[in-house]
């Protein structure tokens, strides 16, 4: 049995692009990290070092900052869509480019012309993918860190012989939200207004539900995506429970109703659920 | 000449606390990452081994929980200073105590009564400091991103035999700003609008005044915090300079007048500054 | 249409565990990080808030760290199947289970019974998953960081209207490779031995291969691989580009012949590819 | 009472040099992180916006580039005092400079001329500070982790009323290191050696010293850095203590003599301690 040559690509990562729209006084800014994956008849340069097909990733560094200048940066997904579009109708051996952009956010100081502060921690992101024939559109956040400090509980587990936990009727919710939903097509032009619908939505579910568990919290926080906007196909929560334990005060002779809690980095809770249109996916 | 012990301290780093003031249903909640360090008459641990006169660091944690309940966290500053008082007045050997306190910032989403959105990049902190008979207290906030599109020059300046980079009267201006402020007395109440009048004073000075040089930001920055509050003594700033490079698009037969800009992340200019009162330091 | 749950999972990631055997004076340790997912029956817990089928993600960390005293880590391939195995056989929602492992490897000071360094930085990992009357491994290793002083080039690549980069028949190249390999079986008693025997196979082709690009390098190390060991199946390689720029001195009246260079962070170009045996995947 | 400027510096940090010698084929490399900061008559710059005295940090890039050609790279502290000098001696308003330099080791892939692998965690560091007519050189080392897994106690400590931590006899002492050594003079020529013996020196101590606390160990360590090479006149040692908690088994019917430890990462001790000549310091 001999050995081949299976999948890959190849393509310029963290590409960062800063892009002024200086038209008026009132500067516009936008903030990215870009990265490109290109896929195709690159197997030459695997096994024969033939670099004929290989488009660099340094010409694709290039592009990137030519495309910011001209036609610009519209959104981060209409970037994506224009670069991945390049990239396989005008470089022969591409079959397929993914574009994958984060997008820092800056708000103007005291509504300022031209100085702005960065807003985080969450980042907005987004993968334009073109290839056989289609494109496909994911846009997302990460890094959306919210809290509930009561409406959570966490009860009537399944118990083994490895179980301590206590059931609680009242703890801290937290977790630092990663979403990425599937736009139905890539030909819609409302992209931001999008964004800012999506992102509302989780907030808006995570904070009024009544969580019964992290899980129910972000089915609905999905279900809320796709009721809100019907061109959404499905959307995937990653969510790490970042925990806060409650701290044991008794031996210092005080009670702790639920005030002062200890914050822990690992280990942590890790969900992962889609949520999805019926009919789609499997 | 012989060998001896010298300057040392010892103390808990980075215990992550959360406070949830829960008297109505209007929850207010702090979230701290509090350090702690003890000075005294440790020589005996380290030369012979004998712990009698050190406090452990995993009891300091508990210090800093039960404090966090009774009397609970009215501002970093005033609880850094109930902290730093109690290991100086309550465990003997302890003739110093500095307590580190970094403040995260939630905001409420929607104005809801328990449900909370992180804030950042920045990072409220503070040290304070007993000894001596006395008591010393610096605020500050790190991690504070700002950029000006344009309003930035940087020209005129020294030339050698190693200098390649051109003057420029355009630039975008960018850093993650670092600043201490020390105040005149640790008798002030008043901490929480002290740090947002110091903070705001430092955005509306990067904002508004057109730069010559980061240098004069900072100083310009620095002065308005001391003109501002009359009970702060003294600022210290620390400024990577974010560099933004025009990206050349001449190869590609296209113009860049100021627009597309590469964000680099190493190696950048720092600056360190620190602006006072006459009559102060040296 | 509807809207539905679709696929999820649940786990604890990140549970540090550290284990001495100390049958003798001559201490044995191994340090690990390790994650658990489960996948089953768990729609209830998202759609109704029910947790009758959720084991806590608590209870899966005391099981890490009670496996970890008995049956005790073998290593980090036989630890993940036997965790996996317990999943599945002993929880009875549970109908997957994947156990992600990473190593961090000690080194004897001057070999010491009971004092050790860390030995950096490459990490050793693995994953295995149990589900649907099997099980799968595969093994790896992240953050290996290789460089080559001479013996690369880069040349005869595709050239467009964004391309600037020369072709350059003298370069250094250097990557922090990921790589992770799975294998036939999950029926090996020899994993300690076989994943040496792998990481030893990519560090010789890296160095011993003359290297026309990153992915040639990368497909000579995948197939040594394969050819040193019949029971794995492919080899994933992900690296990424560490870019080692010649810095321009002529400016200062210097030459450099490849012998000064700038190192780079952001952007790199990222290689993936895969190497299998013909008739596997696709 | 006026505001005026205090102390301030400025300089380039993080310039990531790589330095080939291939006089023959059996290249040697050194890989480093340069950071230059300088003192002197920069008052203009802040309170006028005058860069006359300035010299950029691009430029100061710029010289550790063409210092990398010319001289070359001896040892971190020989390129450090150089490069000091240089700013010190040949730029007029300068009067004072630091040059911190991190060397990353590289060591070969089978003893191949060209093949090179990253040796970690550990960095070689050295501040050199030229100025006042004299040079300073600190040599060290950061992130040199290490671990006991017996020959450590905790016991006999201070208790009050926020105490909960048992004593042991037997406990896991683990750390990341930090050193930095003061020589008694900057003329000296065995930098490297100088460096490897200070570093065995405190891995043998660390191993070898039986400890009462962690404190007593870095009194011991940095004890025999001084006893092993009279041109040190100091040790500064930061220590974070690695926390590793003894699991409770007992709630799944299995004892834990001190075999399965959880590895926490916050909070963690900090210790810092000088060991200095008799005579020295304050």
């Amino acid at each position: 049995m001999g050995i081949r040559l299976g999948a890959n690509h190849y393509g310029k990562a963290e590409t960062r692009v800063f892009r002024i729209v200086r038209d008026t006084a009132r500067h516009v800014v936008r903030d990215l990290n870009v990265s490109t994956s290109l896929w195709g008849d690159f197997a030459d340069a695997h096994v024969a070092g033939d670099q004929a097909h290989v488009l660099p990733t340094d010409t694709q560094k290039n592009t990137v900052f030519a495309f910011a200048k001209q036609p610009g940066i519209g959104s981060p997904e209409e970037f994506g869509l224009l670069l991945a579009r390049h990239f396989v109708d005008d470089v022969a051996p591409v079959a397929r480019a993914e574009v994958r952009v984060e997008e820092f956010t800056w708000e103007r100081i005291d509504d300022h012309d031209h100085g702005f502060r960065r807003r985080g921690p969450e980042v907005r992101t987004c993968t334009a993918t073109v290839g056989d024939g289609g494109a496909e559109v994911v846009s997302g956040v990460r890094d959306l860190v919210v809290l509930k400090s009561t409406g959570s509980e966490f009860a009537g587990f399944l118990v083994d012989g490895f179980t301590t936990l206590a059931p609680t009727r009242d703890r801290v919710l937290a977790t630092s939200l990663t979403a990425r939903w599937t736009h139905e097509t890539a030909d819609r032009a409302d992209w931001d207004a999008s964004y800012a619908a999506a992102r509302d939505a989780l907030l808006e579910r995570f904070t009024a539900v009544h969580s019964l568990a992290l899980q129910q919290s972000l089915w609905e926080m999905g279900r809320a995506v796709l009721s809100g906007d019907d061109r959404i196909a499905s959307v995937d929560l990653v969510a790490p429970n970042i925990h806060h334990i409650g701290v044991d005060l008794a031996p210092f002779g005080l009670e702790n109703p639920g005030e002062v809690f200890h914050v822990t980095d690992r280990p942590y809770g890790l969900i992962e659920v889609t949520v999805e249109r019926d009919g789609e996916g499997g």
